[in-house]
């Protein structure tokens, strides 16, 4: 059974989620592996995961079966497992509670080889339905405070399967990350009455150097102090705390969004490993005044993950306004090159 | 001029300090790089650093010269600078300065083969001399509130350069993490009006699961709630909160343990890249009653770090309890083994 232990100094909890392998060096971190050019994510390997929660198909409903654009199942070697009730417990002045939890892979594409930069918005679009679904489904299990969406792309960002995939795990406590910025927006709220991140929005709207692009309801910016060249983040331009509380409609504008921010990183890294996270509000908090949802897109460059990871402290060798003039012109210089190609063919 | 940029939401500094490559690929971390086979911090090279800060010598007392066993020099490429004074400025909603502060690299033997792993605990003891002698010294200049030492060993833990090396960076804001474990221990101590970590220190000692070596005035643990397997704190038994008022006899004890500590990490993982980071009051504290300094040894397995740093939360493959007794048998079985092979031979 797996355990969450908290860190009695910091408040960090962390799961303790035993491996299938003996040696300690064998961590197989995703569960899933691709072993002799097997894909457990891959069409007609349906039987190699857990039966699907969710799945989109086009035409036939019949679940487990090729078809689907896009399909989510358990994990199956969860860290957490979702059987059981909840129970916390004092080891002298530290706590722990079992291991109770969801760990789900949302499988993006059945092409093996797409990337998820490939996606066209509208099948990013689907992507992003399907953790609305998903969170919304979570949502009702009461034992679940907090639902992650995450994505792990390149082995340097940790990704164990080339398929195109994200996860999601639904813990019963909520992430320091969120408990931390909970607490700042709610200072900032208390102070001002207003929310710190539509006040950042319009800030950067105004300023006008760290926008890499937006919609009318989404915008994408580097952060003011970003842990990394080309940190972005997309947010809402309008306030939402909740991304399960969002329409249709908004979700196909944030895919476009999204999509072409990281077609403008594409161009200008070509196979950056990197990794996104939804930053939402608890589950059943009811729409929040000082919150508001948004991804983190990080690409990691190895050397410096290292730094930070060493250090406990970020060193950014880019300034972001930088890394935004040069998005701004990544996707027009990948449109000439490939112009100035036709012209020469 | 580097910058220190804070984060509006959760109150994190990051420094921006631009890399002299152009490409925005090329960033070199800790400025420098072995180029054909010259490493500038090899005993012969010393006029390829800024003149040195410390030496540790034998025999002749002429500076930046061979001879010498711990050398102590300002990094040439430096994410803060020493010069100026520090100018703090708003930006909108956000926060800045200018980028003041130190970066020094402690070389730790003049082999340029050798590992801290393979020091004596003689020889790490002038190392750890070294930090407390830096910290001391930094300690005057009142523009810096903290002194951050730390080490990253092999290629995945960050470092770009192999000759044996530490890094400190003093700087003029407290790191969040030290903030986050003030606070924590804070509270603590305002509860019981005991420390924090002379408790655990008592409790582990109880409890025995998780000790893995220890002297008269040092503990080695791995702590209930760890982020990597083989995660390890070193800290001295009677509460002290600053490193740098330790004595030399305590300097020696220390590195008597920390030595075991990694060579029972190695005989268990052998070439493990790893961090470790000193974790001590900010600056002219004058010693906290709640506050307990030690370092925190992280072997970096890369998966691992790759979940993490997407999803901003630990999942730990082995609990610390059996991590323990691999550790504790590790140097035994690795003896008998020799042992083996000498009756073999």
């Amino acid at each position: 059974m797996p355990e969450l232990r908290k860190d009695p100094v910091l408040g960090r909890w962390i799961i303790i989620s035993k491996s299938r392998g003996d040696r300690p060096t064998d961590f197989p971190v995703e569960g899933y592996q691709e072993e002799n050019g097997f894909c457990p994510l891959c069409p007609g390997n349906e039987h190699s995961t857990p039966p699907e929660v969710l799945a989109f198909r086009q035409g036939s409903d019949a679940p487990n079966q090729p078809g689907w654009q896009v399909r989510v199942v358990p994990n199956k070697f969860p860290a957490l497992i979702i059987e059981g009730d909840l129970s916390k417990e004092g080891v002298g002045l530290y706590d722990m509670m079992n291991g109770i939890g969801a760990h789900e892979v949302i499988i993006e594409s059945p092409n093996h080889d797409e990337s998820f930069i490939d996606l066209t918005p509208e099948r990013m679009f689907q992507v992003f339905k399907a953790y609305r679904e998903r969170i919304r489904d979570l949502e009702k299990d009461p034992r679940f405070k907090y639902v992650m969406v995450f994505k792990n792309h390149g082995k340097a960002a940790g990704a164990s399967l080339s398929h195109p995939h994200s996860q999601l795990i639904a813990l019963p406590i909520l992430p320091r990350m969120i408990v931390s910025e909970l607490s700042g927006a709610k200072s900032y709220y208390r102070y001002k009455e207003r929310c710190l991140f539509c006040d950042m929005i319009r800030q950067e709207i105004q300023m006008d150097e760290r926008v890499v692009c937006q919609n009318e309801q989404f915008i994408t910016i580097m952060p003011f102090a970003p842990r990394t060249p080309f940190e972005m983040w997309v947010l809402p331009k309008r306030h939402h705390s909740a991304y399960c509380r969002q329409s249709d409609e908004e979700l196909l504008l944030l895919a476009e969004l999204f999509s072409e921010s990281m077609k403008r990183l594409a161009a200008c890294i070509p196979n950056v490993p990197y990794n996104f996270v939804l930053h939402t509000e608890p589950l059943r908090s009811g729409g929040m005044k000082h919150y508001h949802y948004h991804f983190e897109i990080v690409p990691k460059m190895t050397s410096i993950a290292g730094f930070e990871w060493g250090s406990g402290f970020y060193i950014n060798p880019m300034p972001p306004e930088e890394a935004t003039t040069l998005l701004r012109k990544s996707l027009d210089s990948a449109k000439e090159k490939t112009d100035e190609k036709d012209t020469a063919g």
